[in-house]
């Protein structure tokens, strides 16, 4: 399936691009949380974090990583969360796999989520953990 | 500056482990959103992602991309978000670089912020692109 995301990379949408190579392609979200949001995508359309192959997801990364303090000193930010989201249920909403670069501001009112409830603090922990451990 | 991060790695503290290899350490959150909730560092204190070298964040990033899809099926989730904060202004608590691996249910109450402000919609976007690019 055709995302948007392929016909900003084509130019056939307008983007306010930031960086671009050979593998990696990032530009300013269009509805920001703060000045300076901005995505990081694969050229190629993999749908998230389960389908990316291993040299795609290093690439995106890698140019995650290069971007984020230039992002922070550009708009003068105080701190930078990254945000990757994989299915409908995480907030997904463009099936072509992108990181977010979020500036942050002092007092700009984010809170982080704390959870429905606190699920296996000390209880199942060592279970879940063992599941997960045992099906690598 | 030592974290407890350091302590848990050396097993001073204990911690559902789920995961290590060589340059990496993955347990699960001790104050978890949803079951399966997992952090994954580099056994180096590298403060934040402004000061991780590169392949020690390659080797980290590795990880998580392991870990997303096993953690998913584990604890039967419908989503994941991953996740990771710079600088107490973004809410990072522990000055340990650190990466979130959260579990998500369809109905467990989530929302993204939208942020405080439409900052740049289509009005000082291009500035602000052209500050970042031209500072890479």
């Amino acid at each position: 399936m055709t995302t948007i995301f392929e016909k900003i990379i084509a130019g056939d949408i307008p983007s306010n691009k930031v960086y671009e190579d050979d593998e990696t392609f990032a530009f300013l979200d269009a509805d920001p949380v703060n000045p300076g949001h901005t995505l990081v995508i694969p050229k190629e359309p993999y749908k998230n974090i389960y389908e990316i192959p291993n040299d795609s997801f290093a690439a995106v990364m890698n140019t995650v990583r290069k971007l984020a303090p230039v992002i922070k000193e550009a708009v003068g930010a105080d701190g930078i969360n990254i945000g990757q989201n994989n299915d409908s249920a995480a907030g997904q909403e463009v099936f072509h796999f992108h990181v977010h670069i979020m500036p942050r501001f002092e007092g700009d009112g984010y809170t982080h989520w704390q959870g429905a409830e606190n699920y296996h603090k000390g209880k199942s922990g060592e279970k879940i953990a063992k599941n997960i451990s045992g099906s690598l």
